[in-house]
């Protein structure tokens, strides 16, 4: 049977994770839930689209994926359920699934009608756990909702490009656990871009004369231990998830240091790839 | 087969969850546990109440559900089993069940009597985790402890009114992971003592002359979406759990506050309905 | 069929968790994952040491642990299984086990050797996930990796004695959700080393005079509670995984303190054991 994954805002002090899990249990007896994110913070868009980006394709392919950001239906904020790439997502119209679909064109898309059709005690993601018991039953989603052609779209999350064509703007938008901080620069746009140029990267007023592979690919380990500079551990690098990213080997945002906090680099900040 | 839960101020780094679920896997081949939550603050019997509350009833009738807070064995902390609203709770007789059993009647109280009957490796909730398997096998309740009648109470879970009846005083018992502040008067206590009066509700010194029924109700979305101010934000609403709440729309303690830190109000603060 | 459990520094926010989940959901249809912690502070072996030792007990023997700590392959970091106890571990060679291996002579060690084998998509523990698979239906250790027949080992996580043996000089290695601190003293250990004697013990400035078996043991439960003073509440004990740890009865580190805040304990500082 297919996999439910649910990404929140919700964190996991409150009940309403538990309300969800709960509800959804009620419905699909032995279903099988998986947390994918309940820490995005709160209405941030650009991360709940950076973590379901990166989580998804993971998971066996018709899985349900549940995005409760932002999601109270208002005249601003329709509820689409979309099925791309061979799973189904249940998310408000608010950009989330914009960085998703900009690259893999959906094949179907719908706004979810069936609000009046019935009554549930908890109102905790109520429509959104119908539609996900819907679609586990096997049920087509144009018994839910009405097709539509497209989605609200997040517009920080694309890089732009000078006339020149030798440089790239783009944005910080993660920072993760380790204090990294990965920009919206692929590897694939990256490489587009460079026909075959070298590159010098800068962030405020760090510089970055490489792009890694790998966190230890950058790490000389005929150097001893002790001798390895902090300098020699400042990489910038694509990431598990295909992102540039600057990052400090081995750090710990609680007590040496991270990225975000040595080079003074916050969300929504500018990144600059200049080809030589 | 039944779902078991858990509600612990364990928090989610140390091992013991774990501890508890891998004892409980060990008695109980396949069996179903889920998280309500586990970061309820160390011995904050409020917390796990307001959190209980609106989180079991979400999940099917028979689900057993475990809360570790405060659940040392002493003279003055003894262990209940109850059944309640077709649920099985599990827990120390230090009041967090109190706010539950006000409004719906225990059909069954035990007192846990078994403390001397067995030995486990791990000491973490043990008597819990072996009174849970014997509920899961189908055990009577008579079994594991000796009826009561009574359990102990949190005095400050429940408002009070003045004499002529006009004036409700509440306490903030809960801050949510939106930084909205929950106090303890129910839609239904609030209504009974309105007769269709109208209301003001302050807490602090922040005024509110409405209560609404859903954050997005209380936005005027004629208004386009830059002009809308921040006073146009501030909502008294009835919850997700039907408590009145002060809420700010949309707002995220982490960048431009909550109605926690910008009304300045905090746990077990103050509220007053004054009905006109 | 076995369990798989996680522990992981890789935080509840970022997707790395459910990557993992997903890839062990593709391979292994049905699976039953179990997180130990993801909350390890970046790269600290002591506290993953500590946590795996203190859970992995509780598990159904076959379980198979995934150890995500610094695990990224380098000259300097081999991949390990290890067959210890009834239990398969799976994790970098950094000393995250030696705490475990100190104490329960392994049955079987290999050093991971299958890393040119496959291509996955997720690049996040993949070999890892490759090797909890093969364990998990029924493969063998010697066909993913060679027998090696020593680990390397985390020096302070054994405490030491003075020639006259009559002191024990530990380290903190721990702190709990409580704020207790935990010190690297094992019950066992201080039984063999006191030979009945008394102790003091000593950390910063704070000193003891018995230790406890309990939080609760400490405590006169014959003196009303409004009249016990803070002093009756600091406690010496052996916690529930047996290592003698420095608590405050009921303490909360965000209100009233804690051990760690009160006493100015903090991770890896020194605590002695003075026998009489």
């Amino acid at each position: 049977m297919p996999t439910i994954t649910l990404t929140t805002d919700f964190g996991l002090k409150d009940h309403s994770v538990a309300a969800v899990k709960g509800a959804l249990l009620c419905e699909l007896d032995n279903v099988n839930i998986l947390d994918i994110s309940h820490e995005i913070s709160p209405f941030n868009y650009t991360e709940a689209a950076y973590i379901i980006k990166n989580a998804y394709h993971n998971f066996p392919k018709n899985s349900i994926h549940i995005i409760g950001v932002d999601s109270e239906l208002t005249p601003e904020n329709k509820h689409l359920a979309i099925y791309l790439d061979g799973h189904y997502f249940i998310c408000a119209d608010n950009g989330i699934l914009s960085l998703l679909a900009s690259e893999i064109k959906p094949d179907k898309i719908v706004e979810i009608n069936i609000h009046d059709n019935y009554e549930r005690k908890s109102k905790i993601l109520n429509v959104f756990i119908s539609v996900a018991a819907h679609i586990y039953r096997g049920g087509d989603l144009d018994v839910i909702g009405k097709p539509v052609s497209k989605i609200n779209e997040l517009t920080h999350v694309k890089p732009t490009v000078n006339q020149q064509e030798d440089q790239i703007i783009g944005h910080i938008i993660y920072i993760d656990n380790f204090g990294n901080v990965v920009s919206n620069i692929s590897r694939s746009f990256f490489k587009t871009m460079a026909k075959g140029r070298d590159a010098i990267i800068t962030a405020r007023s760090t510089k970055f004369n490489s792009v890694y592979s790998s966190y230890s690919e950058a790490i000389n380990f005929e150097v001893p231990k002790e001798q390895r500079e902090m300098e020699g551990k400042k990489i910038a690098l694509f990431n598990s998830s295909d992102f540039l990213e600057l990052a400090i080997y081995k750090s710990n945002p609680m007590s040496v240091g991270c990225a975000s906090s040595l080079f003074g680099i916050k969300y929504l900040d500018t990144l600059t790839v200049k080809f030589l």
